[in-house]
């Protein structure tokens, strides 16, 4: 247990808050569909753990979690406490596996402790030496899903032109980062002057655009004389409508996530794609990092390597206190955090 | 020279008619873009050969080649002969690969005699056995092109379910009983009664449907019950909307064709595809049949083979003399023809 923070106070044992869904929204998820539980900390269940969360991350998967349509995962009920990845130290173990004091990522959920299953657990950490956020985001499910999405879909080759949208983000900027250590040319697309500032000077692009400033066509056309060999598509809408009219034969796109797309009801229309992909022999490709779950240790060993060798930045915003979680999915689709956006407890 | 047909009458030596682009079409070319010219025959070329045109193909791809719009093949000029397939007898050679009486393929054009060089000719014909016009159809482009964009695009496994849109058509039909061949359960999706009673009787699909009779959505949810592990896409538009909403987790949509648009300016919207293919792990990928010509030779040998045992049938369209050629591409977007459609001269 860390020092200082749940030491009783006084007679008061220490209490487990949770973020609990309420309500589902229409659209992108906002503070007031969640609610603040306190209640009594969990025992470790038999064959299991008790984990003290310090840790919680937010991600964009997250507006799918909680929507009660047919998705990749089965949605969070109402009444129950958010679907989150935390990382926190085992404070109780009646598992073999697990001792007082390793510290752990997993699907712990948006709370102070989680009393879970080995199941639950994405990983024993064994990265001593860098910061246990980095669990959540580049050595997390946003580095691994940027090495898999980029390496086994996108499979970029040396000398070609990747194109990455949301750029700076947190998936955005491990991939234009992989890229270049693959020995590509890097295009970033976002939103603003900062972010564009971020991919140009904290993240290696060759080149970034601002989506905001002006004539997509024309900026890419000019990032990206020979088109886009691979297109990593976190967006959707008109974004991905300008990158597919500047691909290179043979391209394919990685569609990762959809982040312009407030809602899929009613579901909304675009150019069709068909004939670019006829025309360019392009592939359009769904990813989700779930399929690769298996392989997560070979991801995050080359990527704590590249860490290491100063090779793979990362940026993270962070807010402090639970307080701050039901409002923070909204701010990843405002495009309001500025990194690996995460709760600190 | 077949006996008969090309008899001078009287003194006049044979002409070569020449099926000619005069201007280009908005959408699908109709007669009126052409006219027949009356020319002299010509002679073999140094190093080349001259053709007697038994047989021309009728494409969709057509629309395409009389485009001015950029292409994967440069435009036919105007006042040039109709860019065609076609197949014939050598008449007389130049060139030490070819000898009189051999039946050759290639890019002969829209006209009674071809003055070539081996670089158009597709292929010299080894299936005396089979008759001339299946060089053009099912052993020609259309054969190949289903055999490679199902079995390296489509990729089919024995147990999937297959569905194929256009699936009477020349390419479909091919599509169809391939993937039969390979253990696959088919579906295809055509336009009347006529064209699914050709599927279920003459082409063995496992069910078809006929997407003008009424709710497509209900029609594959009955015949493709696990849902579609490839799609051979020869429409795009509302069959392909359709089938989008019926994928099979890792399905392939093989984008070899785009019959349903008329026209790509304005370009088209539709519903947008990326959540689908997100959430299934679908690959949707572009098909040219030139990037596997020089593969041919093997496509033609197993499908050959097929053909000799009675695997694969085929249906011809055939149209007596030059003269009906001009209109016979608007014919294939009407859906008018039953089988592949030639021009015999």
């Amino acid at each position: 247990m860390m020092p200082g923070t749940d030491t009783p106070i006084g007679n008061r044992p220490p209490r487990n808050r949770q973020v609990r869904l309420t309500s589902r929204a229409d659209a992108i998820p906002q503070a007031q569909h969640f609610a603040i539980a306190d209640t009594p900390v969990p025992e470790a269940p038999e064959g299991g753990l008790l984990v003290r969360n310090r840790f919680l991350s937010v991600e964009p998967a997250m507006r799918g979690w909680v929507s009660a349509v047919a998705n990749y995962a089965r949605p969070v009920g109402i009444g129950d406490v958010m679907r989150a990845f935390a990382a926190g130290e085992v404070i109780a173990s009646r598992h073999p596996d697990y001792a007082e004091g390793d510290l752990v990522s997993g699907l712990f959920g948006w709370q102070d402790y989680a009393a879970v299953l080995p199941a639950s657990v994405t990983r024993k950490l064994r990265e001593p030496d860098l910061p246990l956020s980095a669990s959540l985001g580049v050595l997390g499910l946003n580095g691994v899903t940027a090495y898999f999405a980029l390496l086994e879909v996108g499979r970029p080759q040396a000398g070609e032109t990747v194109v990455v949208s949301t750029a700076a983000g947190a998936v955005g900027s491990c991939v234009g980062q992989i890229a270049r250590i693959k020995g590509c040319r890097t295009v970033g697309i976002a939103g603003g002057a900062e972010k564009v500032r971020q991919c140009l000077e904290e993240f290696g692009y060759d080149a970034a655009i601002d989506y905001r400033a002006g004539d997509l066509d024309t900026a890419l056309a000019a990032a990206a004389p020979d088109g886009a060999h691979v297109y990593f598509d976190n967006t959707s809408g008109p974004i991905s409508d300008a990158v597919l009219r500047h691909l290179a034969d043979r391209a394919r796109i990685v569609v990762c996530g959809t982040a312009s797309v407030a809602s899929w009801d009613p579901w909304p229309t675009g150019p069709r794609p068909e004939r670019h992909l006829l025309v360019k022999r392009a592939r359009m490709e769904g990813f989700l990092a779930f399929d690769y779950a298996h392989r997560t240790e070979e991801a995050v060993a080359q990527l704590a390597a590249w860490v290491r060798e100063g090779k793979l930045r990362t940026r993270e915003h962070i807010l402090d206190g639970i307080e701050q979680a039901p409002g923070a999915i909204a701010m990843l689709y405002c495009g309001e955090n500025t990194g690996k956006l995460l709760v600190r407890l």
